[in-house]
Formats: structure tokens, sequence, C-alpha cells
């Protein structure tokens, strides 16, 4: 209903907001897990990013936002074809959806008073070329997480039921927050997430201060907050068209692989899902950066985010998941 | 059927009855949470709230109370926008509600005669502007509690199921009771719950015959008994629409900023919500109070109704929330 | 089918039938939970109250029992409004029963042939102005005890489902037996019982002989039984009459409320339902008793039945609850 | 589909033939249990009770098997009344029976093509005056049995659901067999079925021979074995006719009634259930045994049957429950 | 779809061969369990004695395969009664087939088009006459298992479910196969099979290479390899049928008769199954082989068929069951 | 959507792709069943194989993929009979699949509208004469499991509900993916699968490296990678197909049957599936290999595919299953 929080205005937090950009730079990536206890601003950081990305082009009306006529579906049911601007779409899962809702169904109100089989498209549908949310993602039913990851990994809905056929484009970056309190992710599901994050309160008075004095002034007066705010989204949502652009031309030179590889086993990281993902985050770090090549000081900053969550839990090596990264990536790195 | 006990005539309990002043005063301060042992009269108290509030304008017939013609959903099918007086809605959730009695759902009887999908608005719609009362909230299903908190942070109703897509405000105070014998909530939703309070039998044998002598004469002729506490209520009413006009005008300082930060910090609260929940309890206190600006008196009032309920337990001690809020208080602010 | 037992003959198990006969005087007092081993006749108490009972005059037709043509609800379709006599209504919950059935739900046929939202009333309105009798409560569904409660206290049936939004009065006493061999009630619902009393086999060689007696000469010829046990039925049934005229001018002057309220203290009974029942129960048996005023011989009769069910569980005590009562009766009365 | 074994040809197990017997007699003695071992004949010995039986006067096509035209359900939709001889009804209950089957319910197809409520009768009502047979009673659902019983003591059957308010007569002598090894009875249930056997394989060599010889040929030839065993059956049949006639004329004297009271006590038996069935079996057994009174001869006989599943259990004795009862007997009676 | 494997071609096994032709000359006999670990052929030879068989006599179309037009069912709707010859019929029970399927059900197609009550036969209805084969028994569900040995035993199917009342005869021998490392089966249910067999893997190398050698040829060039055995099956074929047809005139003398209950109570297996088993297996293993009465080498030969599974466990005899029966077959026969 | 990462690309991994080819060429072997970590290339490599596979002849539009008219069902409506080709049927069980979609089932649309009962053929239809892969096979719910390798041994799908039934061949190679640490399956399911692999990340630094270099540069310009790698795929499927032709020619002399006899009782593997798997197995592997007839070697390298599933838990040795079956293998076929 009114404008969410300022991407730029989060206070902290560099990690959460890095990860949340990477995403944005090459969502090929895989989708980004927040883990952090309650009210430290995990679903406020989502929609923050939600309303600072650039609009995409679509066929006007088309339920998957098709980037071309081309790929407007037949089900659709549109006789015209123009291209329009719409909002990156950020769609949002609710608690306790169904499968229905997320995949898409019989359109049972038309297959009753027409009598044909229509689909209506559902969640995955609406949030083709942009993201998808969940709200503590340990709390959503198995089956609908394991459902998300496939068809993000695919980039392709699938519904084969009720007497129905349908493929569809839905393509979009998963965004899951979860609390460790509440119950764990399998670690073949985590593995599926490419990066992870760990937000915390600020245990800094001053932090904290002004994070209550910039909240407390956006919910006091939300329009005056978000011109305040409002130039500096604008440049960075500038910087990531930029980074989009140069992309392609990251080079990647073998001791570079070399570094990937070598940090996975270093870690004994399972897959090589970890390599991959290390490789394309510091990639985009790279164009984020304004760098030619990608180095060590991409890779560096990205291992954290890449790996922490795929590293099988050691019981001899009591530190945490992103400590012993760090470690790591000081030891093999330098 | 009967007109509720007046909240004036409650014995005791003043930090209840303080924590509902406070929602009405401020009704975005997220809720209060009421603990307490059996027959502590929690129920009697949202109650006499209820009677105690005073009526709100809305266009006649709006399903959801709406405040001004533009606000009225379509599907209200609403022909004329004339304003009207209604009672604050006090809307009480029976047990075993489904979700759908809730959000609102397809009007099935429409759907079979008339063909055509209407929704039918649920409790959710009914609340809007008012309160929702939950009794024994730790019995209530998992989804419906998130439920009520999701739309109760949010202000907004959205049903998104059966093929209808609707969207309406749904701005309440949530007030809920429940008895810690009875099962725990979890901390997840501990947090969102604005303010907390807890209930106890008087202790004192003076006070529980004054108890008993009130609830029997207001049982033996209630009509009486409403006439002898009428003005209580009214001095009260008044008071409480004078502190809403002030509210926007209390001033907040730094240090008051601070030592929100301070307590919070002092008390390892998880999350902001604590700190922005002490800082708006305080200044709707300092509206009822008079005062120009936050000051200490206030936050010391309220910071056991803003915080108990966010603290970790500390298994090194043994004190209950409120007594380690109440040390933290007298170490932090003196 | 047949005639029940009559109350007069019932041997012995003198709490048991008082409590009945105080509900009967004050319906208010809310309900009698029995406990007790099986074959001890408390299915048998609960039917021959019922046939003790004057009858009701009541709207002649009336769904909900309504002692006036102002309270015959709308959905009942009554064209005219003659009073007459009908018996006092004992409603048997019976095993299984659903949720539907107990608070009235949409009528199906009607909805389905006239296509008309009607209302089915359900037991909850048969019971309105009399009984609700529960065989082994403790084996009955939670979310049923808890809606029971919850209507037998607030007087009033509210059904707010499937389009439905119907209230109706719905003041009842609820009777449970229970036997405690098979599962606790929770300590919530207990104190929602106003009296509860113990059922045990006689253990007089005397008495169980003229249990079988009796109950044998019924069971083989019923219609000479009750011939000889019907005026012993009827000198009852006047009594109560008698009682519910004077209850109102029974007085209750200060030392009785402070001797409630310090038989509750000194017991730690949570909650204030204990002395409200209390009070009301003795004035009840003020009144059979013929008495002006409440005095200590009420409240000791009473209060093992007033407050047995509402005691904390105390570890270093092993008494039973009724000799803890006891006790502390004899302590704080003298 | 073929006639069933002959009772009178069945080898021993005379408690459980016994048990039969009297149920036949006095069909108000409220059931048998019969526990055993599998392949003990339980379900052979209640098939061919069934033929034993002498047949019942009942209007032609009712239903219920009414005994006269004046209880003719008004549902049955009977146009005429005449008498017609039909064989006691012996209703088996389906394993996986539901409730809907058990106790009728809304006849669907009707309601679907007629637009109308009828009721269509269920297995309660065709067990009307006759016998119903649970074969594995411990594994039926608690609440059908628990509805089994509630009917089989009240003698009707009750419906009220989708809109039905349906009462009719319920007469029947319920007959249960169990396996104490495949899961126990709730003592609750134990107490409402009046008499209780246990059969066991017999354990010596020549009657283990003669009943494989009488199956053997019964099963070679069961024409020629029933004609064997028809007279047998018959002199049986006209004994119970007899014994049916003389019951109503049986003395109970006052030292019979204390001898069931001291029975029951020493036994420490709960509930008064034990006693009523002790008098009411001994008086059956008399009128089977051609006496004027109740003797302790009949006692003695029918103590263990009336008793034995209705006694706690006592860790300190670890008889079973017939050689406790035997031995009380003989210390009671001598 | 391709021809099973010939009978006569197993190797070895010839506990399983034996009782598979047992119930081909007796079905009376009662079901084969036959247990063992995976792989070991046990659904090959039911299909292969399936394809043994001879054909049946039965009328044509008819849904329970009626021997003669009498047995016909009017639901069948047949108009013409006549006889045809069939395949003895072998139902193969699917995994996780419902209830409906089993035993028939309403044919919901005829009940929503033309509005009326149709039966729609189900596996019971087709297995009549022939066999029933379950596959890993102690997988089905309970309910199942229970149903389907109660009609195995009574041979007959009633269905009494929505308004529907019908009865036909479904005799058929009932083969399960389980394996005893996924689950156990109820004492009470092993009983009710006949005949139990226990089959391994030949722990013989020259076994073992001809089982593969026929196996490996039958898949590669079935049509050759059936030619090879075509005539060992045939001639087994004719045998059986010579069986059947000696089997009523096989004598049973009083020592027989001795022996199987002096072997069952030696073995102390429950109830007397067991001992009509032994006697209906020994006469027709005495018809099988040409005997004329039936003597002891029968007994000896069927004893641990017939008995195995019917021993209670011996918890200080860790004998297997097989060998108690041999070794007790050897004490009391000799 | 767009073309699978080409087969021979894969980096190690031998004996999965071994095992899969042998699928290729003999595809009654029975399935593959993939057992791995997270990330190790499991699904990635079945897409692979599915796009090498060569193109099946199939009648134009058969639901069924019918080699020849002959065998199109009726079901399937179709009016001509032309050949055509298509691409090897890969069929994808979806997560959460119903047993419906599997096995096909009324088409309820039709029923609805055209009021016949018309087979909406499933997911095993489109499977026919292909593959069917289920990602992580654990993951799955028993029931369809068991239906699947029932279906995939039977090579026929057999439907038997809701008054239809219809069979249709089924043949198709099932390939399950598991991970160990997600849930084991049952010994039953496991010998039902033909072959099994296990499949690690590698532990080699060149060889991640040369991964991770395939992976980016496969997703970075997916048309060049395949123009690379095609020719080396088309080789592959060249020589699988020859060796399909030659498969029947393959020679097995007695000393081979011997073998794999002798090393499956020397490895204790229950049933015999294992010994014909191996035989099989070893013949594919022999025309792959272009060999006359089966020999050591062929038995030495398929040993480990074919019988490392077939194991019993040998708590005495701790080896793993493969190295258990190596060292077998040397000791028997040196």
């Amino acid at each position: 209903m009114t404008h969410p929080f300022p991407f730029s205005a989060i206070v902290g937090q560099d990690d959460m907001k890095l990860a949340m950009i990477l995403t944005a730079i090459d969502p090929k990536l895989g989708g980004v897990l927040v883990f952090g206890d309650r009210g430290t601003g995990k679903s406020t950081a989502v929609r923050a990013l939600a309303a600072l990305l650039p609009p995409i082009q679509a066929v006007h009306g088309c339920p998957v936002n098709a980037a071309n006529p081309a790929d407007v579906p037949d089900w659709a049911g549109l006789e015209t074809h123009e291209m329009a601007e719409r909002p990156t779409p950020v769609v949002d899962l609710p608690l306790g959806v169904t499968e229905d809702r997320v995949t898409g169904a019989l359109d049972i109100e038309r297959a009753l008073t027409q009598g044909e089989k229509a689909f209506q498209p559902g969640l995955l549908a609406q949030a083709n070329r942009g993201y998808l949310y969940i709200d503590e993602v340990n709390l959503l039913e198995d089956h609908i997480v394991d459902l998300l990851l496939d068809v993000a990994q695919s980039g392709e809905n699938v519904v084969e039921r009720e007497g129905l056929s349908i493929r569809h484009p839905a393509r979009f970056v998963l965004v899951g927050s979860g609390n460790p309190e509440e119950g764990e992710l399998r670690p073949q599901l985590l593995d599926r997430f490419g990066l992870s994050v760990e937000v915390r309160s600020p245990n800094n008075i001053d932090d904290r201060i002004e994070v209550i004095k910039r909240r407390d002034a956006y919910e006091t007066d939300a329009a005056k907050f978000l011109r305040k705010w409002g130039k500096e989204d604008t440049r960075l949502r500038d910087r990531i068209l930029t980074a989009r652009g140069f992309l392609g031309d990251i080079e990647t030179r073998n001791p570079a692989l070399r570094d990937c590889a070598e940090l996975c086993m270093a870690l004994g990281a399972d897959g090589l899902r970890g390599e991959l993902t290390l490789l394309r985050a510091g990639r985009a770090l790279a164009a984020f950066d304004g760098a030619k090549s990608l180095g060590r000081a991409q890779l560096r900053r990205v291992a954290p985010l890449a790996l922490s969550h795929r590293l099988r839990r050691d019981p001899l090596d009591e530190a945490g998941s992103a400590t012993r990264v760090a470690r790591t990536v000081t030891e093999v790195l330098g």
C-alpha cells in the first residue's frame, strides 16, 4: 500500500545488501537465503530491493511477463502484443499457500461455467523475470520448497495435472528468509540456494540509534523520507544496470578457476554448485566494481556468501561457517 | 447481549489497563498480549475497553468501515456513500474459526445461484479500524495466528485464492489473551505483539472483596451499576481522545532515542521492534500524561510493557522477565 | 421412551443431588461436573432431575423456547406467537456429535431446493432455558467442550459461518459427567464449571441392597414404582420453586463476602470464579433452607462443591481436593 | 448361504452356551462378550444360536421388525400392517462398517432424485428384537462401540444429523467376540456388557477328535448332519421358550439380594451393574432350571459370567478373574 | 502379455509347488501363504500355476463366473445364459487397491447418467471359482486383508453400503506372498491361511546355474521354451483333475483323526483350524498320490505346510517353526 | 527448454556413464539407481543421456509410442496409423506427482461434458519405449515407487479403477537418483533396480577445474559448446546402435554361467535377480566391446554395477558394498 523503506537507507547489513545487488546483476546466481533473528529487517530489505529494481519491458497484459510476443503462451488468450513497461515483479509467497496457487491450476470457474479446460496461472507465472520472496522458508512445507527450487533451477514451470499439460517460463530469483531457531533446512535444499547471508541486530549503540531514527522518520512522514533517500537509490540502480551490461565481458583466467576449485576442496564443500556460484558471483562483483577480469579481491569478498551454507558440519571445528570460510580464504588466497 | 462491565470499575490491573489505553491512543503500537491465569478478568477487560472506545465515522453500510468514500471497495457494491457513526468495531475471534471466515472467501451462494465470483468479506474486514480479540491465543492454530499477525502488521488483507484477487485495508489492534500453562507462543510470534502484560488475581483480601462486591453488584443489577460507573468511563474516553490529538506533537530528542537503544542492548532484546515499540509507547504515554516531549518517566513506565516478551531466556538468571526489565531500567535510566 | 427413575428414589449421593438442586434454583451457577466411577448412577441422576423440573412457559413452536414473543428469532419463521407450557428442556449431547449439530448450521436441504440460506438450529437452541447433559465429558473433543463452555458463559450462541451470521439466546445449565480414570480435563475447563461433585458406589451393604431393590422394582414395574415415589418428587419440586422466588431477597453482608475471599485465598484457588460461585451457591442454599441471609452454615455446606475442582495440585499435600477444602473450611470458618 | 452348524453339536464350551441361552431367555441381560483365542469356534456359536432361536411375529415389511402396528414408524411408509412370522434377526456387523450404515442415514438417492429427506434405516433397525454380532470387537473403532452400547442400553436409536430427527426402537442383544491378544477393551466398555465368558480349545484328546469329526461330517454332508442334530436343537429351543414364560414369576427374596451385594462388595466390583446383572442372570437360570425362586445354586453358576469382567485389576493377586470370582463365591456363598 | 514361465520348469521349491497343487485339488483348503526373500520366484510360481490350471465352464458373460444359470445374479443384467469355457480366473490384487475396487461398489457413471443404483462388481466377483493373488500381503492395509480373509472363508461377498445390499458368491483360493523382513502378519490372520510355505534361493551351485539357464532361455525365446515344457505341464494338470475326481472317496479312519489331534496338541497349535486343514490337506495329497485312505505318509508330508504358521512362539525353543513341526511329527507319528 | 549438456562432456563418472550406456543397449536390464551427494551431476547425466539416444519409429500421434499399428490402443481414438520418427521419450517424474498422473485416469472433462468414460493416459504411457527419470527417489511416496517398479518389471500398465479397465504397454528404463543421507530405500526395492552406481565429486584439482570450465563454457555459450562436443556424442550413439544389433548373438557358455552363480553365492546376494542382471549386463558390455561371447573381463567390469545394491549388510565387515564386491570378484574370478 505504501512505498517501501529505501534500500539505501538500510543501516549496515553490507553482506545482505551485496548479495541482493549481485542477484540483480546476474539473476542466474540462484537465489539468496537470509538467515537471522527476528526483527533484523530481512523482509524490509527484500521489499526495499523490489522498489530499487529497474522496470522491465513486457508484452502488455501477458501473464508471464513475456519479453517479446513470441514468448506469450497460447493459453494467455492475448489478441494484441504491444510492449509496455512494468515494475520488476516481486512476488510474495503468502503463508500457507497451496501448490495450486504456486504453479497455477485448472480454472474451475471456467471449467464449470463454460465447460472448457483453461489454465489459471499461479505465482510462478507472475514471478517470471523477477523475484519470489518467501518469508520464513523453514516454515514452508517441504514439497512446496522442493517445487520452487526445481522451477528456480530449470527456469520452467511444468503443470501436468487435471488433464492440463502446461509449460511456461518461470525465471526468477528466489529470496528466502529463515530463522535458524525455528527449524533447519535440509542440506540438499541449502545447496540449491546460490548465496546465503546472516544478518544480526547492530550491536553498536550509534548504529542502533540511527536505525530507530530512520525507521521512526519513515513511519512518521514516509513521503519526506523517500525524497531524502531517492537519489541514493537512483545512483545504485544505475550502477546495477551498468554492471549488467558489462557482465558478459568479464574475463575469467585459469588462476581464478584454480582459486575457486582450491577454495572448495579446502573447505570440503560437496558438489560443484559451490565452485560455479563462486565464479559467477565473483564475476558479478567484478562488473559492479568496474573491473575487467575476475580477481582474488572479488573471490575473497563473495566466498562467504557463496560457500558458507555448503559446508559439511565438522564436529571437531566449533567455529561457525562464516569463520571457517574466512580462515580458509586467508589460507588459500593469502 | 448485555452491556459489558465498565472499564473504570476494574479493580487494580494497572498494567493491563494502561496497555489497552495506549493502543487506543496509538493503534499502530501493534497489539497487546495479556498473559494470566484463569479467572483474572482478561476477557472482561477487553470487552470493557470496547464499550469505552469512542465511535468512528464510516461510510454507511461499508463492509470495511471505510473512513471516506474513496476507500469503499468495488466489491462492496454500495451505490450511495453517506457517512454515519458506528461503534469502534471489536471483533471476537470464535474458537475453531476457519481461515475462510477470517480472511473472507468466495461467496459460494452467489457463485452457485448467480454464477459469479463474489467476495464475502470476513472478520478482518469487520475489524478494520477497530480491535480484534483472540481469547487463548495459544490454542489457536499456528497458521491462523501467522495470518493475523501478518495482516496486523501490513494493514492489508490479501486474498488470492479460488480465482479471487482481493485486497482491502485491515488495520486493527490485535488483543490476545493467553494462559502460559497451556502452551507457549513461538518467540517469533511474541515479538510481533507490541505490548505484553501479565495479570494476576489480587492477593490482598480487601481488593478481592471489592472485586466480588462489584462483580456481584453488576450481575445483580447491571443498569444501576453502569449508571454509577458511567461518568468515570466518559472521563477516561475524553482523556484518550485528547491524547490522540496531541500524539503527533510529542517531541523525541536524541537522549530519549539513546535511552531506548541502551535499554534494549542492556537487555539483549533481539531485533529492533523492541526499540520502536518502546519509543511509540513512550510517546503515547506522554500524550496521555499531557507532556510535551518523551522523557525518562514515560520510558520507565512503558519499558516492562514493551520489552518483557522480547527477552531471550537467560538460564543463569532465574528472575522473571518483568523483574529483569525493571532491574535494567533502574541500571540504565537511574 | 420410558419415564426416568425418580430423583427422590436415588439412595444417598447427597452432594450430587444438592448440586443439581442448586442449579435448578439459580441456573446462573454455571453447571455441574460429576466425577465418578462407572455404574454409580450419574446419568440416572441427570435424567431424574429432568423429570423433576417444573415446566416452562414458551412461545409455541419457538425453536429457542423463547419466554416472550419479542425473543422469537426472525429465522424461526413463526407467524403467531401463542404461549404454551413445555417441559424444562434437557438435551443430551450424543457421542461424536458434530459442531454443526451443536451450534446449528446452514439448512442444506433448503439451500439446495429453494436456493436460500436458512438456519437450521442446533442443540444449543433446543437447550435454551434448560439443561445440556454431556456423558463422559472427558471423551468429548476439546473444541466442542470449549464451545459449550463459551456459550454457557455468554448465554448466547453466535454462528458466523457459511455466510450465516446468527445469534440466539442459549442459556442453559451444563451438566457433565466424567470418569477420572479415562482422561483429565484441562484446569482451564474445570474452572468454568460452577460446581463439582464426586460420586462413589455405596460401600455399605444395606445401602447397596436398597439400591438394587429399588432399581429392580423400577425395572420390573416402572409405573407402580413411579406412583410410589411421585409425591416425594412433587414436594421437592415445590420447594425448588419456592426457593427460586426468594433467591433475590437473600441478603449478603460483608462478613460473608470476607468469608468467601478468605476461604479462596487460604485454598489458593486461582481466579475469582471460585468466590463468585461460592457466594451464589451459598445464596441458593440459603433460599432452599428458607434462610433470610447468607450465613456460614451455607458456605460450609457448598464450599466443597464450589471449590474442590479449582485447587492447584499441591505436591506436598497428598489429601484429596475435597479433604483439603473441608480442612480449610474448618480452619477459616471454625 | 448354508445352514449354520447346530448349536447342540458344539462340543463342550458350557459357559459360552449357557451365557447365550440366558440372553435368549432374558434379552435385557445386556449382551455377551466372548473372549478367546483364534479358532475356538466363537463365531460358529453365535451363528448356531441364531439358527436355534424361535421366530418372532412382526408387521410384514416393517424395517424395525415392529411387534404391532402401533410401533411401525411413519418413515417406513407401510400402507398395510399385516402380521407375519420372521426369523429372530441376527445382524452381523461387517468389518469397517461406517456409522451411517449402523444408525441409518439420509437416503441420498431419494434426496437427489425426489428432493426429499427420507431415512434409510441401518443395521440397528434390522437388529431390533434380535441379536447384533460383532466379531473382534476390540478391532472396532471406539466411537462405533460406544454408539452400539449406548443404543443397546437405551433400546432406542436416535439419529440427529443432516436435518433428520429420527428415533426408532432398537432393542437387541449385543454379542461381541474378542481376542485379548489383539488389544484390550476400556473398563468403561467392559462394564456395559452383561455377561462375559472365556473359551479355549479343548485340551483333551477325545474332545478334540470329537470336534474334528463333527466339523468334518458337517462340512462333508451338511444336510445329513443337520438332520441328526435337529431334534436336540428343537428340545433346547422349547426349553428356552418355557423359561421365558416363567421368568416373571421367579421370586427374589432378601437373602438372595444380600448374597448379590455381598459377592460384589467382596470382589470389589465397581458400580451396581454387576449386582443387577447377577440378579437377572440368576433369575433367568432359575427359570431355565424350572425353579420357583432364585437360590444360591443359580448365583454360584452365573457369578463368573456376570462378574469376571468387572473386577479391578489387583496387582497383588495373580490369579485370573474367573479364579478370583470362583474363590470369592466359595467364601461368600459357601 | 506373454505366457508365464511353465510351472514344471521351476527348479526345486517342492513345498511351494505341492501347496499350490493341493489347493488346486481342494480349493476349500483355505489359501496359501508363501514366505520368502526377494527374488525367490514367488510371483513367478503363482502366475505359472494360473497357466497350468484347467479351464472352467461358466455362463457366458457372467460377472461372477456362475457355473449354472441359476447362480447368475439379477444385477448382472444378462438376457441369455449360454455356457462357455473360460480360463480359471486368477486375479491379481494391485498395490494400493481400494476397498471399492475389491468388493464392487455403486456404479457412479450409471448413477449419474441414468439415475439408478447399479452395482459394479469388483475383483472378488472376478475371482469367484479361481485364485486371488496378493503380492507382499504384509504391505496391504489391515482392513483389506481382513475383508479378503472373511470373504475367502464365507465364500460370499456382502456389500452393504451406499444404499446397495448385494450378495454374490466369491469362492476363491487366496494366495499371498510375504517377505518376513518387511513386517509381520498378525497371528489372527496367519491362522486363516490354510497352508504356508517358505521359499529360499537354492544354495547349491548346480541348481542355481540350472535356474539361471532356464530363466535365460525363457527370456531369450519364450515360445521355444514353452514348447519344451508344455507336455510336463499337461501331465501335471491331468493328474490334478484325476485327484479332484477321487477326493470325495478318500477314507478317513479314526487313527488318522487321532494322529491329527495329537500332532496339534503336541505342537500347542491354537484352535481347531490346524487339525481340519491337516485332515483336508492330507486327503488331497492322498488323492494326488492315488491312495484310497488318508495315512501317516500323507500327514507327515503336509504337516509342515498346514501347521508351521500356527505355532505359538516358544521363547525357550530357538528352532524355526518348520523344524519344530518336523521334530514333533517324528515324535508323534514315528 | 535448452539443449542439455552433452553426455560425452561429462568429466569422469565412468561407472554412471557405463550403466546408462548398458541400459541403452539392453533396456530389459531393469533400470539404474544413482546414489550420490548433491551437486555431483546426477540429473545432468540423465538429461545428457536423453539427448544422446537415437530416435524411435512410432505411429504418429500414438499416446503410447506404439511401434506398429497393431499396438495402438483402441482408446487412443486414432483414425490413421502413419509411422513417424520421434525422440526416445524421457519422462521426468515431477515431485509430488499423483498416482492418477502416473498411471492415467478417467478423463474427468470428457466424463462431465460428454458423459462418457474416456481414459486419459499418464506418464507411464508417455514413457513407453523410453526412460522414466525420478530425481531423489528416496523422497517419493512408497506406493508410487512400488507401482513404478511393478510396471517396469511387467512392462504393462494396468488401470482398474473408476470403472475403467485399461491395459497398455509400458516398457521403459527406470532411472532413479538418490541421496543416501536423506533416507534409505527398502531392500525389496533396491533389488528391483537392475544396476546401481555411486557418484562422487572429483577429488582431484585438475578434474574439478575441467568440470567448472566445461560447465561455465556451456552456460556462457551453449550452442558453441554443443558444436564442439557433438561429434563425440554421435560416435557414442553409433556404437550403442551397433551393440544393440549384436546383442542377440553374444554367446553365453557354461563357465560364464558358473562364474555368475559363484560370484553371487560368494557374496551372499539374495535371490536370483543378481545373477540374471549380471549375465545380461555382461552380455550388453560384450556387445559394446565388440566381443563374441561373454567373458570374465565383462563380468569383472559389471559385477559392481549389478551386485553392490543386493548385498545383505554384514555387521562384521565394515568395508563398503563396492569394496566387498571388488574383493569377491578378485577371489572368485582371479
